[in-house]
């Protein structure tokens, strides 16, 4: 990778927002993840779904949240080291096929760690369908590079 | 589906421990994953995850989450009405390919809510790798059918 593609810490501010990109979400992927990842009836089973409790397969919130990261990591190019945690997901509506989902995310704290060239940067993350309803939120912990020269000097 | 297969609330108490099946980690199926939701270069790039930090590829924290899922799903079919909230995800070490994952849940906490004939439970959840070192921490807060005889009453 191009250092200077990547977003270092130093790059953010607390209270910035970040926009996402859209995501359509198809009956095949909703299938095809819940089959591999979360096969339970509601998200593989489309005829008893359809009679079910929401009147169709509705997405597992694990694609629920892999939709998340895919739109954050398209719209940042992180410097990123690992993420540590992910806190207080909430499963707000089903997402289901057809929903087009958008999100954005703010950045709510940045503890710099020169001596390591780290910083633990805490973002606030939603996802939304396109009746602007809230399908997801969440807080992620991460730790990025903090500055672009220290990584060449 | 058949109600008689299905664990319902009523069939848990407090305390109750599941053990979980095992799910080996392969370089493919990593790289597959992180290229359609985490395309990070430390999951998809292997010559550069290599010359990296970990030394290698490491699989998306999302991965790492999904087969927590499906080993859950495996190992209990649960009356699951929704899940609700994941909270406190930790990532403690990294996952690999090669790696043979397992884990359990403990069921923390049950509340009855029975003129629903639902009841939230929380399960506190963890994977090990194949030197039973966590690499998963979790809580889930999901909503069960309460009792088998109510749902035909």
């Amino acid at each position: 990778m191009n250092l200077d593609d990547l977003r270092f810490a130093e790059d953010f501010h607390v209270d910035q927002v970040v926009e996402f990109g859209t995501y359509d979400v198809t009956e095949a992927e909703v299938l095809a993840f819940a089959e591999q990842w979360d096969p339970q009836w509601f998200h593989v089973d489309v005829e008893a779904a359809a009679a079910g409790p929401y009147g169709g397969l509705i997405a597992s919130g694990l694609q629920t949240l892999a939709i998340y990261q895919r739109l954050n990591i398209l719209a940042v190019k992180w410097a990123a080291i690992a993420g540590r945690s992910i806190r207080d997901i909430h499963f707000l509506r089903p997402v289901r096929p057809g929903d087009q989902l958008t999100g954005s995310l703010l950045v709510e704290q940045i503890t710099p760690e020169p001596e390591r060239n780290r910083a633990l940067v805490v973002t606030a993350g939603q996802l939304s369908n396109a009746e602007g309803k809230q399908v997801l939120t969440l807080k992620v912990d991460a730790y990025l590079h903090l500055s672009r020269a220290a990584m060449t000097a």
